[in-house]
Formats: C-alpha cells, sequence, structure tokens
C-alpha cells in the first residue's frame, strides 16, 4: 500500500521565540514528526515564522542603524534567512530523533517562493504586524518609505504588512521530487517567500503569507491524504475560553461552516486553520484534516484526543 | 548523450557584499550561470558566505545588544540564514534569466549540513577571520566565552574560526534526487553548515568550510565530470601582480604542483582553488577544472579564454 501522503503546519508553539528556545522546542516538535514518520506517512512541513522574522528584521535594521554602509534588507530577504534558520534547526533535529529510534530517512529544506496577487486585497488593507516598536517620529518616516504603520495603544507604532493568499508555489516540482525519493521535505517556511510576477522576474514583495494557508495549498498540490495542524490546543473547542468550552471530536465541513457563522472560531488564531481545512476539503472531499497539540500528537494518531475534520 | 553535471563554485564577485549589492551582482551571476544552462550542462551551484555571514553575525550580535532578550545566534545558525539569503537570490535570479531566454527549469535550494571532524587540525589553529573589529576589552571577553580571536594591528581584533575539512555532505541523496529531474541546484552554500557528529545528533560547530574544498567535495559526490570555479580573474596566472604576469592555458595536476611548489599561487585566494582542482582530480582522472570570471565566462566556454586543469 502505498504511503499515506501528508502536510504538517506547525505553529509558534513549535518553535519559540528566541535561538536557544527554538533549539529546545524542536527538540520536543521532532518527537512528534517522528511519530509520524514511524506511522508510515510521507511528511511534508511547513512552519510559521512570524517571531523569527521579526527577530530577523530587527537585527538588520538595528545593524543598518549601526553601520550605515549596510543596506536595508527587505522582508523577502529576511524570510529567506528565516527559512534557512527554522529549516536547518527542523532538518536536525528531526534526523537526530530518527536516528535514535533507528530510523534512517532523509530530511531536507527547500526555500521556497510562492507568488501572490498584487491586486489581492490584503495590500490595501495591511494587517500582518511585524518588527519593533516605533516611536510615533519614526512610524511618520517608516510611511514616508512607503510602508504601512499601526498604533499598539500606549506602546508605539508598528509595521504591519499584507497578509495576500498564496497562488503558486514556484519550487513545487522540487518538492515533489523529494518526497517522490521518500525524503521528508520542509517547505514553505514562514508561508514561503512572498513574490509577485513581474514579466520575467519574480519581485519580492511586502508581505506575509498565512502558514495555514500555505499549507493548505501545498496539501492541494501535492495531493495529500491528510493535513495535520499543530497548535497550541490540543483538540478545536466551541465556547473556548468560557466555562462551557467543549471539545470537538469531528465535525465535517458544513458544522465548521456553521460553527463559524456562530462566531466559535477566534479570528488571527484558530479561525485561520479552520478555513484552511475547509479549503482543502473542499478540493479533497476524500481527505482529511487533524487538529491538535505537539504534546498530544501521539496520542491523537490514535484517536484518543485532537479534532478530525472531514467533508 | 548524457548531460554534462558539472559543479560551479562561485567567490565573493558573484554576490558583492551588502544586499543591494547583491542583488545587482546576482544578475550578472545568472548570465553565466544561464550560459552553462544553455550549453546543456547539468548544474550544481555551491557559493561564498564570508561577507554574508558576517553581516547576518553582526546583525545578531548588535540585537543582542540593543534587546538583551535574544539569545546569541551561534556561528551555524548565521550559516544557515546565509544560506537562506544567498540561495534566494540566486534561484530568484537565475530562474528571472532562464525564463527571460525561454528557458524552462526548474531552480531550488537545498539546505546543507556538512560533518567536520572534531580532531581537525583547524580546530587547534583557527585562522578564518569573522565578525566585526573588537576593542581589546571585548577581546578578553569574546576569549573568555571559548572563541578565539587574532589582532588585526592598528584596527582592533577580530574573532577566528576553524576552516576544517568536508567529510560528509549530510543532505547528498537530496542534492542527487534533485539533479536527477534536471533541476538546477543550488547547496552546500557557504561551504556547508559545518556539523559535527555527537551520538546521534549533529551538532553545529564554530567553523567555516572553504567553499573550493567543498565545490571539490560535491563534485567527486555526485561524479561530476567538470568543476568550475568562478572568481575575480579570467585566467590563472604565473607571476601574478608582477610585470611577468602570464596566463595560463592549460596544464596538469604535476604542473599545478609544480606551481604551489614554486610559490605561484596566494594561499587564501588562488591557491585553494587550485588545490581544490587537485583533489577533484585525483579521484576523477576523466574530469576537468575550469578557472574563470564570471564575465568571461562565455568566451571560456568556447576556449578563448580561462584556465583548464586536467590530470
Amino acid at each position: 500500500m502505498a504511503k499515506k501522503r501528508v502536510v504538517v503546519s506547525l505553529g509558534h508553539d513549535a518553535l519559540g521565540y528566541t535561538t536557544l528556545e527554538q533549539w529546545d522546542a524542536v527538540k520536543e516538535t521532532a518527537k512528534a514528526l517522528a511519530d509520524l514518520v514511524e506511522a508510515d506517512y510521507q511528511l511534508a512541513i511547513t512552519h510559521s515564522n512570524g517571531p523569527q522574522v521579526s527577530m530577523i528584521h530587527k537585527a538588520m535594521t538595528e545593524l543598518r542603524r549601526i553601520y550605515p554602509d549596510y543596506t536595508a534588507a527587505p522582508m523577502c530577504v529576511c524570510s529567506a534567512m528565516s527559512q534557512g534558520y527554522v529549516g536547518y534547526d527542523i532538518q536536525n533535529s528531526l534526523k537526530a530523533e530518527l536516528i535514535s529510534r533507528g530510523v534512517s530517512k532523509g530530511v531536507s529544506t527547500i526555500l521556497t517562493q510562492v507568488t501572490v496577487d498584487p491586486y489581492d486585497d490584503a495590500f490595501y488593507d495591511p494587517q500582518k504586524v511585524i518588527g519593533r516598536h516605533m516611536t510615533a517620529e519614526e512610524a511618520i518616516m517608516e510611511e514616508r518609505k512607503g510602508n504601512f504603520v499601526k498604533e499598539d495603544p500606549g506602546r508605539g507604532f508598528r509595521r504591519v504588512v499584507a497578509a495576500p493568499r498564496p497562488i503558486h508555489i514556484v519550487e513545487l516540482p522540487a518538492i515533489k521530487a523529494l518526497l517522490d525519493v521518500d525524503q521528508v521535505v520542509i517547505a514553505c517556511g514562514g508561508g514561503g517567500i512572498p513574490v509577485i510576477e513581474q514579466k520575467h522576474t519574480l519581485k519580492g514583495a511586502s508581505a506575509v503569507i498565512e502558514k495555514d494557508a500555505i499549507a493548505a495549498k501545498l496539501a492541494c498540490d501535492i495531493a495529500a491524504d491528510e493535513l495535520i495542524i499543530l497548535t497550541g490546543v490540543d483538540q478545536v473547542q466551541t465556547g473556548f475560553g468560557t466555562p462551557e468550552a467543549k471539545g470537538i471530536e469531528k465535525m465535517d465541513v458544513a458544522q465548521a461552516k456553521a460553527y463559524i457563522e456562530a462566531g466559535e472560531f477566534e479570528a488571527g488564531t484558530m479561525l485561520p486553520k479552520i478555513e484552511a481545512a475547509i479549503d482543502f476539503l473542499e478540493k479533497n472531499k476524500e481527505g482529511s484534516v487533524l487538529i491538535t497539540s505537539i504534546a498530544a500528537t501521539h496520542e491523537a494518531l490514535k484517536g484518543r484526543t485532537g479534532t478530525v475534520i472531514t467533508a
């Protein structure tokens, strides 16, 4: 029987916020991923990069303030750096975890660009906060450069960028080729480096693609059997954060849409995950989506926790 | 006829020193690489990362000074970031150049770790200079952390790291799989992320692998027909920098060794390239090595310039 092809989407909890935190966090993440490899899944792994790309963006901005010879590093460059940084830690830790279990398997990271539509609505109303806090004066300078800023009341201003929908994964053939030779592939890190087609070139965009959106896209593109979203909770809940909170074991797309309609899922946290699940399932009626936490992955694979969504 | 498999090693001239310089430089580099693709070579590309990893290392160090919440980024992490950064620019520019020529071909970057021997002599006498200049006081602090520093007379102190020989390219199966589906592969950037085997894990090493050494290693490992080293000069010269300077059109390994013996090639610049060429040719008697500049690549492919070395 052919192996089940699976896209795993890793959130902030999988990676932590600083280089040391990430080093520790990925060791736990590697255990969950190794469980999936041992369950005979063929894995493509995507991951968030919010804290990582913010850290790099801050570092490159400070560098330029101290050494004016350096030019600014645009978001696309910071995003590429973050793919190298996070990919290295994941592939290194997962390889070590697999070897410790006696499993010999290649793990590799493909640097990934993803095209976005320059007319995407998100570019007219950027919402994704990045970088350090700025003073009002710095915020004005930032706006003069053509960037968008948003007030964080009482704490200053921060730059915001657009989060457009992914259109096309540029390096998809490479990702598929590696899956075909049974490698674990880390790809589309941080949603992928967002690029806009301009004649023959792909121009880096000041944007961030949501990792759940790209995970659903990748799952469709590689005809995955399953999409696994690893996040901060063991199970999706109704009444989240209230005394009536109740875990959802299973739901179908119609139920998921009804819950969205009822405002059950918080924007920016659970909502994009459920939306990604629906996106994937509407194109893959036979597919399934599992949402759980890293710590609960092992139990969720046995059906003891987690939320399973089907068409 | 099967395509000729070639490893191309790119030096500093291919990339420049800052993000903007690199953006411009890689466009010229992409033309030379596209010439090679059009000459029906199958390419694996390696590149230096000296200025890039220095820039990132400086940025991460400054970040930590300003925001003490961040932990230091070790060299292996900076190296991983630089692979993402440089790989992105090369794959993006080369793809654009190929499309403008009507050539449809995948270009992808594989994040690469390379094992080194912890008992390599280089660890006892680190020579590779990295990072910013430090004061005498900072240098003492650096030494207390277990790092090595070296005086740059009149300009302060700088950190030095070891440049050990590459032992094993960890992600070699992924590189081969991509070449097998006719992708242009960027790999082993900056010599690869140097790692040391410790039981099941690969621990990042405070070291830098010479890009020419890894290019020769990669060429051997993928059974390349040719190794092309693109550098700052059109041709290797005897009497370099003197009025008697004379270009070398062809030489064999014995002649190359005689020139080394006679002190013709400068340590740190041409010498490691010739040594890499000899390494490759001693293992691949049928192979050939071309050393030329990016600007002269087109002419060198026609045999009008460049230095060709054979066994």
